[in-house]
């Protein structure tokens, strides 16, 4: 397969290109300042670029996506704005036109994050966020059969401990690689508008 | 209870506002061009002055927010940002602005709709600005408490059979009425973080 991951550079990203590549798969690599070509996807015109350039592919990834933690009355609309064009917009837009470049039974398969099922204290702008690309997801996949689309929900990275740890008091972390494989599942199996969460 | 309705002329928010006045709470009404007191809550500078005017409140209701429904295809980034000002941050930030005017064990109950657990095709705009409420609702609850949090997520009105029955083939509809009683458990119910579905 030939397959386009956006946001290949960072943690989720790093895993799925290289188990994807271990599989055998061809594998094109997109970030704003990162990977084979960049583009920002939250930039229509980028986005737009960027199918002229990578032409037709069988799977698109996609890693991407800012999110602020904070309190939610020192969240501002700026902050919740934010998340909603990087997390949720940009990976819209990335299935809206990327719906022509992706063979007949080909995938999308997004990212989204556990505080949309499981909240936790300052994550009200994730929450909505994920909740957003979840339920996008499910809508989307009537839509567009039979071409798939899926989302890989993980709880915190392992890889991540360090930075959100905090966040997620007695959560179970997931290590990248599990979550490269919940990306597998949805790229090579055959399910469609499944919420993919992990652990 | 002194309760502020915001979308108090619309469908739902006539049935709401007919419910709880029957019930003997005193109702405060706001809509763009109805109501008692005119403001958008989608423009923050309105809502600062909306708050400023309404001062202290038991429960805050919100039945606004307009959400296109199209064919996925045919679906703007334009669309997608409008919903989700209209629907998604306009309803937060009723939520965040109004968290120092609800009284300590006060609630806020914001509207959602189906397509987000159920969708059909034409929704996914609509699907992703409810799944956003849904998640946003269930992580400010764990933050606000004691002051409550909740959304009713009707399926298609009885009264909207004729503009919207359509795009619901087969989904048992709810009368605006039922729709009311959603929002009567969350304001004079005690439960927090919950999504009411109806029917
Ligand atoms: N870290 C966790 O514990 C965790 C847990 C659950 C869910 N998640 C979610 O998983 C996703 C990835 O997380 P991560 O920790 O792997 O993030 P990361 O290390 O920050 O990597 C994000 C990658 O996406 C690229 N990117 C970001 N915005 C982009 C855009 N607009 N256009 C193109 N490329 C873009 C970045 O590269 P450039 O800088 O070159 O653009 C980077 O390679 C995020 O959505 C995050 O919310 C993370
Ligand atoms: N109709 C259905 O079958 C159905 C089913 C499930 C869910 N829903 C959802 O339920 C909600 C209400 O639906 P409805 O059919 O009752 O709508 P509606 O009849 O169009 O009423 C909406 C009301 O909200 C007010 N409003 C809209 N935007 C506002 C803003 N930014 N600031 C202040 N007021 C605002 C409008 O008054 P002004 O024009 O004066 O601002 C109007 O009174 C919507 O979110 C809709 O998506 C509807």
């Amino acid at each position: 397969m030939r397959i386009i991951v956006v946001g290949a550079a960072g943690k989720a990203g790093r895993a799925v290109t290289q188990l994807m590549g271990e599989r055998g798969h061809d594998i094109i690599t997109v970030g704003r300042t990162t990977g084979d070509v960049q583009y920002d996807i939250s930039d229509e015109a980028q986005l737009a670029r960027m199918w002229q350039h990578v032409g037709q592919v069988d799977a698109v990834v996609s890693a991407a996506g800012d999110v602020t933690y904070a309190p939610i009355d020192e969240l501002t609309s700026d902050d919740f704005n934010a998340a909603w064009s990087q997390k949720v917009l940009a990976q819209i837009n990335l299935v809206r036109t990327g719906l022509d470049h992706v063979s007949p039974r080909g995938s999308f398969t997004l990212i989204s994050g556990v505080p949309s099922r499981d909240p936790v204290i300052s994550a009200t702008a994730a929450a909505t966020v994920n909740g957003a690309v979840e339920a996008f997801v499910r809508a989307a996949a009537i839509e567009i059969a039979p071409r798939r689309i899926n989302v890989v929900s993980p709880s915190v990275f392992t890889e991540s401990l360090d930075d959100f740890g905090d966040f997620f008091p007695g959560f179970a972390p997931v290590d990248v690689a599990d979550v490269a494989r919940g990306f597998q599942k949805a790229i090579e199996g055959a399910s469609t508008g499944e919420v993919i969460t992990l652990p």
